[in-house]
């Protein structure tokens, strides 16, 4: 089995069905296939970046379960602890994508899945020795209470194995109240290093100005780096995005990018994978650009997975601005 | 033979064939086929909003015609009142959509279709007893001499079994001139209690300010209620929209919409359907709030019936804007 | 509420995704979306011939099942009789056709459907009354427990309504044991007038000779009239399909038909159509001739519901063969 | 404008939209767009053999008109005495492909075409001067009265300015009846040089044995060459064909040849094509092999004209079959 | 061999392939295949306009040389001049469409393309005499040293012939550095009468304002006439485009156009074209104006080529704008 | 650096650019993109049973050579051995699939690919060392000189290292003549312990009864065990194969199994992959065995590589045919 990882992250991945846009579910009669899930997707794109990285989840055997398993391998991802299991099906989610005024709606089918069965003692931790990170986002707590036990499990044992650790809190309406997301969110968070604040508002009041925010939540967990990615969407398909982070006491923000957007779902993962790739570079600067990049390249990417190279992203934060064409 | 509808439309629908955008016709190897025509997407589009609608028309004896008729079937449209013919075609019509600066092209091949042979006294209007709204366009008048008389027949037998009765303009230059229009609109205006004023420049040379051109038509025809689907293009896939009514002496306008355009062929039949819903009501403010949501979300959604669904236009006349990401 | 229909059906109907042929699931990127399920597709097809039918089901308030009713709404299925449901998902199998020596494998995912939620009680069958024909599948009872409770229920109603009943055996061995198939088909054969002897070596290891097996299925169960779908795969993408039938002591055969088959899933659905529309108007020959027509026919149409015209079917019994051009 | 073409034909060539197979048009959502004629489709194939061909035809002045004559153009087919009109529409036909025992399909949609407008003294025939051979289907005089005039009009002027005419039956009988066609194909017979007798039971009720059916077309019409394509269609992808002529007293046929079918649509014009490219030659025996030879790959390639190289038809011809890989 | 052109071109043409957008190259499972080049693209645009046309080319014996011809031919671009090849490939290139931030990306697989062995005197440039004029870019030379030694005997012989001679500069950085290029582009620039300016900055230096640089390039080579497309790009499917020009002293200039971009490789190639037409027409500000109205729906038309009429292009120039509905 | 590995495979993989069968080249306008190469397939298919593998190659740094790499690493293959290099292309195939009597047809345009710069002394064999087998084909060797000596290089480390060595001929007319493949590969036949004698008769001249000449190839260069796939081909989509070997001096046969062909490209490495998977386990008959099934499933698969699981292959060996539905 092997180990000495850069990143390992902890969480479900589904298989996503969605119609060619702008079709309607209603209106489909084919499915675009993709495969994406939080924490597989801030693993493969910090592999992208040169990151040696490992998911450990829990899937079905079945054609789905191997469909699903493929994104992880074709980026080198390691995918050696994933547990294969007889109980539980694949989670699927539907997306129908809109444009103005019309929503871009999730439909989830996760319910049961194989990855919702995982409890603790299944995965056998002792791997996360000489790891440098361990990540998990706040779906994977959410998805049962058996996955809530193990991501304390997990993060326990990453902090006694000497791994930094990692959150972001994600939160998902259609799998937690505010209230409930509220009382792990902030357990977790005081066991944490680096904290992305996804939805500070949502599950814990906290709004407002975006630095004011950052030091919140900074200080009402105690937690040494919080950092966060800004959108602006000025319609469906044309927005905007940045970083800013939090360390110490020093507050640093990115370039902002103007964006087309052709789908913005994973985005949030993206940004995750440039930060840490930043983080763990010992430089915060660097990890708010890498992340605001990674971002933006990601809307224009279709699926969930980043398809970048470290060479874009590199001049990218460089240059800031690309567009246009070579040849 | 089923009755007591809501509402009961009478007109021509097409096969619409156009080459996946934005190319064009002449590089085209594959065409999309959607349905489409006026009228009948007024009833479909009514029956998403919950009222009970039904179809008059006539169709060939043909895959294509059963076609066509799928999609009145597929709503829950009411479709026993069509005449199945042997003599004439399905109409036909290609779409090739451009982009700024490139003009979208609508190229009719309807002539002699099987709803063009329809006649007075074809159809037996008897089951317009106890329907509450009746509705054409000027598209039907438009199609040969014997669907205007028809027509007027239907109209003359709407009001005699106690329906209202409302007529969208819709012009259409390639079916009639300007001068022909005038003469059979200006009489239909005459019978009408709902009178859409799509093209009131080009048919009756009254322009200006939208509220004045309201004032001037109702004048003139004596029309109960008069009513406009209001539209800007920035470029061919961004724009706005919103709509204006004048009944009795109260003049009503809607919240306006920032659109991303995909398809805006039927829009103004969203909009009929949505002020139709509005004014069975007896509610001109919902009426033209309706009218302009139904519009606003099908200029998002490929074909000409609008895949809409009741509780999101009332979210977005509640809420104004809805795009961004549900999960 | 509607009534004095020729056939009612009983059964869940889900969303099927499959893979463009012979792309395998593991590989795919893309899913052709059809809608299917034994009931419906028996309602449906009956339709195409020119009866009138209603389907029973329980589907979710949500994209998925609204695609789902399309299926019966296109072809004027009554489905007022459906129940929108709060709880329970939309039912999903995936289908991975596989030509010679590769399987083709369906994977249910339909577990806790809407549809298996459904319980005695929640359907008022006081619409029966005047119904011809009930139909019902062995995959209705399979579903649940409550589904069970709730086909016993619904045969019952039927008789009492005066409907005739009919079964199609239908074993699906991924939702039951031959068991506990064997112990509920055994008592709902005992209370049909009509069933289709789908798997009965498997159920109730009656095997042989095609006629001897029908002897026995009938003496057994005391069933007024039983009948078969015979088929024959040379290989995945031909073969040949006929059937027989035994009423009263007339055991009646019909035509072969040589096949090239595209697509087998409701063939048999197809078979149970034909022979229904046949077994209504009290001649087995015409029965098993047009339950063999519209199971050859369906082997050639792309997805689960028979894209067929009577006219086609009768053609087809009349001559034997049609294929070639004809224009 | 240019003149000394090896072969001259007349026809109309239409719009062909098809579902991809085996899908119904009731059930299309997409059409594959190709051009087709039988006239057309001969030249494009000639040309294919490096003949230099020509193409007279009238098309409307449309996006389809356009779309049409690209066939011509991208074969290098001269195109410069296609009258350009501003009347009558681009014929169209609707193809849906069976599998056995499911027919294929036809359906015409070309009354009023702008082709069927064409009238005698319209085209300039005195470019057919120094032409090698005229040839015309059986379609061309059954479009239109003023097109059957027009027929003989070239037959006539073909002849006078000396150059060979050859003939294709092509009887269909969506276009006329047999009675008709017999009338005017009589009267056609005697006056070509090359007649292929695809139809010769039908329109003159002359059948049997295949030489038999040659001599009596000899004799009856004195023609001083008939041809005819045979082909057996096992199922609707699997069948065999080879051709057949009688000139002067002697009787040649061709090899046989196992075919996979898949579009078989222009087979016919594609044994025209190689016929008359051996009957050039001076030499039958090559005629019916490369009739024969050309009409066997026809059935493998998609659309009406024959995307063949004329050495790859040279080496079937000589080795009598060809498939396997070729690397 | 036929000759009295108005315009002939000299280049390569190549298979182009590019994932259907956004998808990258990495993720692809199918690519859209089109022909372009250059030369190519500027003689099927300038026959579009009605000009006679003829491209002198060297292509494979080979599918892919065949596929590469039929753009000429659909367009009646003469391509008797081109050359058969039993060496070299088909040359290809692959574009990954990008949108804002991504960068579009074109990769060259051209090497030792059959074009790149063309040498002097294999061509027979005597059919140049009585042809208007002709055109070549600096792609050419840049292909190969004998192209560039053909590019230089074609512009003598040209220019012997009387021909009038435009070159556009089209620097390509992947096929050669700026210092080879300004070698070889000074001195061509030296024998021409038109000279398309579009990189005067890489390759001469020559920067600033627009007006400026076209005096500058023009005094420095002393050429009769200077040309430039201006590009402006918001982001990329947004953006602007007009064009200059400097004749004798008169500096003239285009309507502005508002662009949504779907596909500008080409558009240059359609500027060139556009400029051509009014150029031997004798009237430069037609020139200027055409040729940006040739750009401008370039943009929006998917491929390298233009499907423009020539009636769309003088409407645009007329009005100004186009887009909205024409129905 | 990975070791240990069970199979390591040497040889170049290419990008497959195929039009949607059975369209021609000549008419494609979009190309399915696969991945394929012998030795890679036959690593990713040993590595679908189970095996541990390592494939060896050099690919250039592109988003080209990203995609093939791809392939290997969704199937855990390792490629940490495979070399990026800054020179030569990423090779390409064209496949223009055929239907009788139309040939298949493979266009390579793999010249001065990155593979075919592969040199002696580039790859560190070192690794090696606790391999079980290594294997190559005769593609490797005549891809270039330095590519001939490096497939010598390892050949030789390999036995150095103890590994057993294997060689598929894989004859390839379009990479050298029968009579150079004659000279290298006999000197590589003396250097293995399994060789698979897929082209006896084209380079040693050696036929007859399979038996015979597993026989007399054996004696000839005094190889340890050989094998060889028998294909018999129907038409183009129907078929059958088997397999059989000669180990000492026991010969021993699979069984035969009928096909239905969809692409035949890599069957015979999925032979070798099912060869090599008994043959590393000491059975011989497990090896015809399982190379047989595993190259009859490969027939319904499309791509090059092998998407099977070990349980089907399995119960494919186990029952002899598989095909029908599961359900």
């Amino acid at each position: 089995v092997k180990g000495n990882f850069d990143v390992v992250t902890l969480g479900e991945a589904m298989i996503r069905l969605s119609p060619p846009r702008p079709i309607r579910l209603e209106q489909a009669t084919t499915l675009d296939l993709n495969v994406g899930g939080s924490e597989l997707n801030v693993a493969f794109n910090a592999s992208r970046l040169g990151l040696s990285t490992s998911w450990v989840s829990k899937l079905p055997k079945s054609p789905l379960g191997r469909r699903i398993i493929r994104l992880a391998n074709e980026q080198g991802v390691d995918a050696s602890h994933v547990i294969w299991s007889d109980e539980g099906r694949a989670g699927l989610y539907f997306v129908e994508f809109g444009i103005t005024p019309r929503t871009t709606t999730v439909t989830y089918d996760r319910k049961r899945s194989a990855m919702s069965t995982l409890r603790p003692g299944e995965v056998d931790w002792s791997f996360l020795e000489g790891v440098k990170l361990f990540h998990v986002s706040g779906i994977t707590p959410a998805l049962s209470d058996s996955c809530r036990e193990t991501t304390f499990e997990a993060v326990t044992e990453a902090s006694r194995h000497g791994c930094k650790v990692s959150l972001d809190m994600n939160y998902r309406s259609k799998l937690w109240s505010p209230k409930k997301a509220e009382k792990t969110l902030t357990k977790l968070a005081g066991l944490v290093n680096l904290l992305i604040a996804s939805d500070p508002s949502i599950v814990w009041s906290i709004g407002g100005e975006t630095e004011k925010v950052l030091r919140e939540v900074k200080e009402r967990f105690n937690v040494e780096t919080v950092a966060m990615l800004v959108r602006q969407e000025e319609v469906a398909t044309r927005g905007a995005c940045g970083a800013v982070a939090l360390s110490d006491r020093i507050y640093t923000s990115s370039r902002f990018y103007n964006l087309e957007i052709f789908d913005r779902l994973g985005a949030g993962d993206s940004f995750a994978a440039g930060l840490i790739f930043g983080y763990l570079n010992g430089d915060m600067q660097m990890a708010v650009e890498w992340g605001a990049a990674m971002a933006a390249i990601k809307h224009t990417v279709p699926g969930d997975a980043n398809y970048v190279t470290k060479e874009e992203v590199e001049e990218l934060v460089k240059r800031g601005e690309l567009y246009g064409i070579q040849r």
